[in-house]
């Protein structure tokens, strides 16, 4: 390609609505441009890389015996009724009437579509299992779209679904799929883990989510540098402690901390480790106070706690004041005291406990007194607070804590979530009634499996895990071009002009991605678009070089360029792809 | 591909609630299924073809430099608003809020958004011409969608759009898109014809539409079989006859003509040739009454009265009653007469009169006399009604019309639009302010083209175009499969199935996309599928062939089978598919 045919569209400043790192270099670089919140559309160089990855993700699709269809993006809600989604899910789902005022969406996803298809196309379990896949723009109505194509509203997704006879080839089609999303992201050239995940709104018992890592991501990932356990940290497992809990050598003692609501300023105050602090953090399920106690440097995870408890929330200041009797930053778990104390004389009202595994271990520790401007040192269960009646693993796992595995310490990196998959079971065909008849003609509902990738985000976390100080960094497998061929003087040097002709055509021949820069710009103005889109190589042809038939090669990881015989670039060019 | 690892979803029935053959095929082969009026989803067999037609679309725009981008489907109204869209598009356009309430649509096509996006992008004629194309589902949301995805809501279809800094420029690129959609066509291994075309409600000067020959399609297309003049009937040309008209040589009659209100019944009941007679239609424009005088056996070309009158609609029968004094069926033009006549008292009031250029030059016709259940013979202009002031070619062409071109005779045939070329100049940049500057630094609004083909609608056409009674029979180059693999006893004898698995992975390695059905079926229910998916080439092996080594090969257009020998399949394959 001739930059003179394409729209290279680079902008030199930095715009100024966005917020991460690959947002702006896909602005900057001409990969994007928005059209409303959320919206965008994809310039010629943004869907070079759009394509290649979808590419990517359709031969793995294929070769793992995936079908690939096309469902309307556009739904009717008869079928939303049918699943119980057209009211469970909210204003994410882009509702509209057509001309007949019939209700439709804009398909955020299709289980309800594919499920509807296949419980009228397969009759039989010798036609499964089978999996549908299709690549589709598909329309999330975000509250606050951000980050460009990282979160947008309409976004390029490849979903695919598959139905099984039995939870036993559910099991294995997943197995399948995990070894081929791992062969896409291997092949995108991008660092990635599968890790396992929550199954969410989407429902199923199991999922992994692939994630690409990059210190910008949202997700935190939990893994064992010393094996392949690895995990979102919404899911990481917090060992209990395997010592077990020392007995009691402190009296309990009220120290005054006035102002000090925080369990870092109480350890401050008192010249002591956090780690021997515990807090209590309050929460609400079905109208009932609940103290969570976390040590003083761990945090709450939210999605543990909620598969103890159910749904809750965090109690309001109101609510503590009046059931514990003290506002937040003084409470404790005291008032559920084995025997009166001079140090607490509130009975234990409606108030629950649960005490996180690290917690339940530790002794004289320090928490709350449940009194404005005061805490409590050298605090014990069984004696001071009642033994606790639920243990569990409510918190966040840190670096340094056993890997669940048993097989070293957990580090934790952050990733972007880029694939999810699922093992659904019957949630969709049970509310559907998709069902086959197995070998002995009996009508079995079809467990089901679901794969997510977000081609789009894909391109944006690529982004986001390769780039320097001067623009994005391709990995040679979804760059636009693999190769950036800038001439030194191409309007006005004949011999320049007829070596780059012919090193474009013998290239492009040899099934290179060539982006000629024929502009008649200056050198300086050309080397800083090719690095702002990532070029990973880049060859400079000027007369200097010419008259040595040499090259000029520079990798856009390279600090400096060095020469190459014009004679052996082909073939050194294949050494550098690989 | 193994059918036992494919949706074959071939079904008996002829489904009840589709027309047409395409529609009816796609459904019986497994190719749609309809998911809500006008919204279908592909199933892989379907989508095969779909994705083959899409290639060569994309192979075709990126050859001619058209550059490939990714608009949004859901868009804001602001930009149909400046282009005036918003309110002159009528219920097609489905629109919907999000949930901040905000208007926007779901692109039914994306002059605006395109117009925007390069107003923004392209400032200089340095960068022109420019051309953009997409590959996108579409949404019309047709009143009463039919056919299948022959006029489908939701679709796929190319658009592109192309910018210039002159006219000049514009009709250069036109004629390079005219070149790339011959091509596109040439390569679907379709029968068609570029033919002009109006431009209707996209606008702009020059159009053409590109169609596939069907006895089914909706156009009718008059072409020249001894020149390459071709156009839709909609705007051919019906030259005006080159005899001079004849001197008068009957004397005006008024004859008995009961319940004869057709100039074929009135030319029957005369013994008259249906060339002699004239028929008026009544038409409405500005509140005025427009008779148009057409030859008994013409009929009234709305397209080209249009361009003449401006919008027009028929008058009632209570219009045509009140303004000339009779019903319809007897009305004529005599009332525009020169002189007082016996057989006419009425004067002309606010009643003009347009006359086709054929009629122009008749003499001694027959026409209604303004009476119920009376005629006139012998009529001619200059005597009996006024000189025509408005002559006109207001009629569609028939067979046997001279050709525009003067080069022979015209012949019409049937046709289904698939692809639409036009120069669109300057109706949306110039409503958008797209504008550019020109050498001379001066700002120019962007004269534009656009190009657009129905790519799911190829497909129908495709199988209207071939067709025969046992299914499809597709082009080699969109077949969904090259060729059909049968084996008999695939089974039971373990000689067939290693002779068909070699044979299948030498094919495939060869190049070939081979279905190989290894289904446990009779063979007459696997030819009878494979005839209706429409495989183009089918290869049977079985014991008794094997004992001969050969293979039984059928073309899907072939009467018999004939038999290849085992080692020359590839070979043999390969010059059967050139």
């Amino acid at each position: 390609m001739r930059v003179s045919k394409f729209l290279l569209a680079t902008v030199r400043e930095t715009p100024a609505d966005a917020e991460t790192v690959s947002h702006k270099l896909m602005l900057r670089a001409g990969m994007i441009r928005k059209l409303a919140a959320g919206v965008y559309s994809w310039l010629p160089l943004g869907l070079r890389v759009l394509r290649k990855v979808e590419t990517i993700v359709r031969e793995e699709m294929n070769r793992a015996d995936a079908q690939e269809v096309l469902m309307p993006a556009v739904q009717p809600a008869e079928l939303w009724q049918e699943s119980g989604r057209w009211d469970q899910y909210g204003p994410e789902l882009l509702r509209l009437k057509d001309r007949h005022q019939r209700n439709f969406c804009i398909g955020p996803t299709h289980e309800e579509i594919i499920t509807d298809l296949i419980r009228h196309e397969i009759k039989s379990y010798r036609q499964l299992p089978a999996n549908f896949y299709q690549i589709q723009m598909k329309f999330r109505d975000e509250v606050r779209p951000r980050f460009g194509v990282m979160r947008a509203r309409e976004f390029l997704m490849k979903d695919a679904y598959s139905f099984h006879a039995s939870e036993a080839s559910l099991k294995e089609t997943y197995q399948v799929m995990h070894a081929t999303y791992t062969r896409i992201f291997e092949r995108t050239g991008l660092a990635f883990r599968p890790v396992a995940a929550d199954t969410g709104a989407i429902g199923g018992a199991v999922s992994h989510e692939f994630q690409v890592l990059a210190d910008s991501g949202e997700d935190a990932i939990a893994y064992c540098p010393d094996s392949d356990y690895a995990a979102n940290v919404e899911i990481a497992e917090a060992l209990a402690p395997v010592q077990p809990r020392a007995k009691p050598n402190q009296n309990m003692e009220k120290v005054s901390t006035p102002g000090k609501t925080t369990c870092q300023e109480v350890a401050q105050l008192l010249g002591l480790p956090l780690e021997r602090t515990v807090k209590a953090v309050a929460v609400v399920h079905k109208h009932e106070l609940y103290l969570l106690l976390l040590r003083g440097d761990h945090t709450l995870n939210e999605i543990k706690t909620k598969k103890i408890l159910g749904e809750f929330r965090l109690a309001t200041e109101e609510e503590i004041t009046n059931l514990v009797g003290c506002r937040p930053g003084y409470i404790g778990p005291t008032m559920l005291h084995p025997q009166p104390h001079k140090h607490f004389s509130k009975p234990a009202s409606a108030i629950h406990l649960i005490v996180d595994r690290t917690v339940a271990q530790m002794s004289d520790f320090v928490c709350g007194a449940n009194e404005v401007g005061f805490h409590l040192t050298g605090v014990n269960f069984g004696r001071d607070v009642l033994e606790p009646e639920k243990i569990a693993d409510i918190r966040n796992v840190v670096v340094g804590d056993p890997s669940p595995d048993g097989k070293g310490r957990l580090d934790i990196r952050r990733g972007i979530e880029v694939g999810h998959i699922f093992q659904l079971g019957t949630k969709y065909s049970a509310a559907m009634q998709a069902t086959v008849l197995d070998e002995a003609g009996k009508a079995v509902i079809m467990p089901m499996g679901c794969y997510g990738i977000g081609v789009s985000r894909v391109v944006a976390a690529a982004i986001e895990q390769n780039h320097d100080d001067n623009g994005i960094v391709w990995p040679d497998a979804i760059a636009p071009f693999h190769l950036a061929l800038v001439p030194i003087g191409y309007a006005k040097s004949e011999a320049v002009r007829a070596a780059v002709d012919k090193l474009y055509t013998d290239l492009t021949a040899a099934g290179f991605e060539v982006l000629l820069d024929d502009r008649d710009e200056r050198p300086g103005v050309i080397f800083a678009d090719m690095d702002l889109i990532g070029i990973p190589h880049r060859l400079v042809i000027g007369e200097k070089g010419l008259a040595k038939s040499v090259a000029e090669y520079k990798g856009r990881r390279d600090k400096q360029p060095t020469e190459i015989p014009l004679a052996d670039v082909i073939g050194e060019m294949r050494n550098k792809m690989k």
